[in-house]
């Protein structure tokens, strides 16, 4: 069986830095199999890098290794990772880009890294992408046990951000939230869930959603139903509320960014 | 043999929607090789997606799959098919992003999809290139026949886009035709193939070529031979007239745009 | 054992050239693993290919195969080279590419390609990429010998560019180098390395840093540790002295370009 290692960095394609980290991978585990999940990640935006992971990780097999390099606080006192989540295994900053898997759904195990055997020397201060997560990754892939990568840790006291929350009026019908990733066609995800609207029993035809001041009435099926141009709410493949424009892109004509609020109301009856 | 699996896509690189197709596709057909062919396919233009695939399939070997998700009507009542043609899969929606290979040519057979017992449950609306079309490429890498994937469909039912048509002047040796792709380096590629050259026995060093009001005397060998900055002709790697600008874009320089009229003519003698 | 090739070229991702490459060497190679190292390399840009591959290729293991087209010079008289060098291979134009390889520390034997019958047919004038350069990293893969490729060629024969050179005043303790290279993130790496600022025994916290008229005092180990927005010096994970800003961008801060002098002083005693 050939392990599957998954890559998601802030570091761009115009550098060496995503190439030199398959390299160190693939001469310790050649057998490993390397998927680009995302290298566009905003510089340092870890909220970004948590909410594309947890997009991806559910399609990958068991036993999947995801390699989440976006390390603002690099060569200071944060520590590294490794998680074993939801039946995969993750190696990243303990910075909250794993906030997702912190569960009690999800979690497993972690250990904090301490291997140094298994680093590249030197070790350098501004690179444990290439030197200490990349090598363990490898080791991962050569079934190296949690013990022998690190000291256990709880859940408890790794770093998590706070997802942004729902706010649910269930006696008026109303959900605010926000939106929380705007993606390559300009279509905006918020985080409020298809189940967060089906547990009020709202008909998807019989709400409104209100954002930058617009109100767009009821839900479409898919992207290309309505009329171009038109500003439309669907319930997207990753299974949020999205806001859309037919043939066009939702994120521009709203002048839109993440946080910006949202709200599902039912519509009022005449 | 591991099956090869080719990518193009208008997803663009900052997203999870790659990674996670081929997170599918690893899942279920671990042998396959992935091989990206574009994801910076403008948003919905299934024009250029068509082009980009038809230059890049020759390259590959026999039995190669290539799978297309340049899909604006997703959700909609347009089909999904997989073609057989040239010796290759393809797995694309049919709205005219295989038109190439619909000719008598390449076509061997295609089927419109439906095999629900491969797709993802729940199916979305919004991205069957993870929910269908990947499962269906990843079936296709592990050997299942066309009958088991849906129902056979003759050529002439598929969806095709008309392609720009040359006009051919054989008596005084002029061929009009339009710009079709402009690449990276603002190289414009002309749908002009060097065949319809030589076929008006045109000698390359005696026609012109015009384009938005400039001509361009004679053809080139290749891009560094003429001063800086100058516009030439020559016969590109794809087997079309191309007009580039030594060290600098031909787009640029001109304002190009796809669709935009080139014309070769026989130079007129003094 | 699957032999890497890694690719490295000035192409972009909005085209099918890289994934054409790639369905020539998987055609003719297909146990050979495949790594992109850069395609974003500016247009043309010999001497940022050079550095990027000099950073990368010493991360890869033994016999790695790098395939580099940067090669403005396509189609002309330039030759083409097969070089093994660090113990591993390249295959690249002879335009200064492998400049940072041809060195004795490095350098191996080399031969300028003369293999036809490995060549794609027709060859075309415009990509020697597709047609000539994959079919032979495709051809190392299968463990061709050098003498099968072409005629064996001296070091000082290939084109090398001139590499800036450092000015040492060793009396002084100062160092006056250049920025060589703009990461994604806008650091700035210049072409001191730690090595010159410990053979002058200079104190790392009691340099100064002069460039574009500002004044960075001492070095900070890492990205992280300074107040957001100031400028900083540090060792990168090159190996060399890098210029940053926390949280932000040197390149935007300081308007740099490629060739910037940058000075190393020691701090004047007050």
């Amino acid at each position: 069986m050939s392990p599957i290692i998954t890559l998601t960095t802030d570091f761009g394609l115009a550098d060496e830095y995503v190439g030199v980290m398959k390299g160190i991978i693939l001469g310790r585990a050649p057998q490993a199999k390397l998927v680009d999940i995302c290298h566009k990640i905003k510089a340092q935006d870890i909220e970004q890098a948590a909410f594309v992971l947890q997009a991806a990780a559910p399609y990958f097999p068991p036993d999947t290794i995801h390699l989440v390099v976006v390390d603002p606080g690099v060569g200071t006192n944060r520590r590294l990772l490794a998680l074993r989540a939801g039946g995969q295994y993750f190696v990243a900053p303990d910075n909250g880009v794993l906030t997702h898997f912190l569960t009690d759904d999800f979690f497993e195990e972690a250990v904090y890294l301490d291997c140094p055997r298994l680093y590249l020397t030197p070790l350098s201060n501004t690179f444990h992408g290439r030197d200490i997560m990349a090598p363990v990754a490898a080791a991962l892939a050569n079934n190296i046990s949690f013990q022998d990568l690190g000291n256990n840790v709880i859940k408890e006291q790794l770093t998590k951000f706070i997802l942004p929350e729902l706010q649910i009026d269930a006696i008026h019908g109303n959900i605010s939230g926000v939106v929380i990733q705007i993606d390559h066609f300009g279509n905006l995800t918020t985080n409020i869930h298809q189940r967060d609207i089906e547990r009020l029993s709202l008909n998807p035809a019989e709400i409104e959603i209100v954002i930058k001041q617009k109100k767009i009435s009821g839900l479409t099926s898919t992207y290309g139903t309505d009329t171009t141009g038109k500003l439309q709410g669907l319930i997207g493949s990753r299974g949020f509320l999205e806001i859309a424009v037919t043939g066009g892109s939702a994120a521009e004509l709203l002048k839109t960014q993440n946080h910006d609020p949202v709200k599902v109301l039912a519509k009022k009856n005449p």
